[in-house]
């Protein structure tokens, strides 16, 4: 059995290289250069080709690369009874919650108001806050530690997910309050999962129905956000602005009118990055747990999609 | 008696609204129309011109109407057994906070750099976060919670003040241990009260002492820096940036060179601004206790000058 690695659009050396340390039995495949597709046991992959797991008779494992799974789940040449495995690192949570918070404290303390001001060198001391209430789609692992640490900042945080949470710690809607929630909340965080119920649910019918200047931030997944109705929400006034660190196509298009756009603030989907040395030894427990017939560890339900 | 309010620059409706719907007994005087001198007891101001309490033979109390008395203290026309008060305010704590974390994060999440790339169409997801250990100096009130969160959020922290304090709940260096605080941190952060110590302390020695490329982010007063030592600091590269909220002259002349620095934030002395609502009823309650022979409360000590 072997072991082989799908990411042609990343530098692996740092993966490699854990593994050669401390795992240096494991026969590793480098796609696209796969040897012996036949002993292929697991894979472990990001943003691959689809259908490049085609070639693997003998597949047992998927471990995504990354925390989600979607890139995966999105294939469907892959059989359905394979199981999956997603990252689970306190450093992605780190990363994710300390750029949401640095996105909800801009609009809050109005960075682009007072970097204009300066340009104009202009002295305005006026209304220097926006109060803001911040409601975040998708209460998970990434979600659930951004309403905590807002909440400590002393800001006013609402949840929002697909199912009922009696002992949530943060005012909870769900399913059909999606309104309600948006009628609390002038700031809109996405760390929704990619599924088929979510793809695109960032859409114009959503932002119309959003507390009036409400702002925008999206560090999901770029499916989630139909991208023309941005610009036309943010015409109409049902938007004041977004964040935005996930976009349809990445990197974004060189003419894409999102960089044009004042109000949209881009970073080049770095919210959250795979850190390998919390990673890999994740990709290498499970790797053991197939050879010794264990349970795998941070295993995703298929039919939830996360 | 009568109580005088001296805020020239300030529009003190807000203030008069209160009094007028929650003291209504309480007879006013607003400088500089003083009709009855001698029956003044009481002055809450705010950036009184100096010498301008000197016409109150009979002055008992002193209310700053923020949460520096610098002001107050810098004019020495004024008896030194009046005792003077400060406002404390847990929004004032709440915005401070707040902003020193927006400020901090922008830098750990590089905001200039990708401010920049959306200008240039550029997608560049190379080393996403600079590493940030934030140094606090002042750990009253204010820097101890900006302390307390940061240190939530998951970044390390270290705070700096005049005297030791064997059970503070973070690392602590104080007095002569300047220089061994400054090698642990690349962001430091001003948050000491104005004394006759701390006057000019952010100059050109100090930053030749920081890690090599620490940020400076100053809200506490203009004074503490010497502005010219900045410019210097940032070209020889002791520092990498500063984002700056007080200036030694407020607001800042149009001719400063500071408007022209790509390196320097400025935002217009609104890191905290005091909230009436909150700070009216501190200044009615210890007129109320100037009245009674009680105890005044959130009285400075005036030999240490906080």
């Amino acid at each position: 059995m072997s072991l082989a690695i799908i990411s042609p659009n990343r530098d692996i050396t740092p993966w490699l290289e854990i593994f050669k340390k401390t795992a240096g039995d494991i026969p590793l495949e480098i796609y696209p250069n796969i040897k012996n597709p036949a002993e292929v046991s697991a894979v472990m992959l990001w943003q691959h080709p689809k259908g490049s797991l085609q070639p693997f008779p003998n597949l047992k494992l998927i471990c995504s690369m990354g925390a989600g799974v979607d890139h995966i789940l999105g294939d469907d040449t892959i059989p359905a009874d394979i199981p999956i495995t997603r990252i689970v690192d306190s450093r992605l949570t780190f990363s994710m919650t300390n750029y949401v918070v640095m996105g909800v404290l801009n609009h809050h303390r109005q960075i682009l108001r007072y970097q204009a001001d300066k340009q104009a060198r202009k002295w305005d001391m006026s209304n220097p806050e926006i109060p803001v209430n911040v409601g975040v789609m998708g209460v998970g692992e990434l979600g659930g530690d951004v309403l905590d640490k807002l909440s400590l900042l002393g800001i006013n945080v609402y949840g929002y997910g697909n199912s009922p949470k009696p002992d949530f710690d943060h005012p909870y809607y769900y399913g059909e309050q999606l309104e309600t929630f948006l009628s609390k909340c002038n700031v809109l965080v996405c760390l929704l999962p990619l599924t088929a119920q979510t793809d695109g649910i960032l859409n114009i019918e959503l932002f119309r129905k959003c507390t009036k200047g409400t702002y925008l931030i999206n560090v999901a997944r770029g499916k989630h956000l139909v991208e023309e109705d941005l610009i036309t929400a943010l015409e109409e006034g049902h938007l004041s602005g977004a964040l935005l660190d996930v976009f349809q196509q990445e990197p974004l298009p060189k003419n894409h009118p999102f960089w044009e756009q004042e109000k949209i603030s881009i970073t080049p989907h770095i919210a959250s990055i795979t850190n390998p040395e919390a990673a890999a030894p994740q990709i290498i427990e499970n790797y053991r747990n197939l050879e010794n017939g264990l349970a795998f560890i941070n295993q995703i339900d298929r039919k939830k999609g996360y």
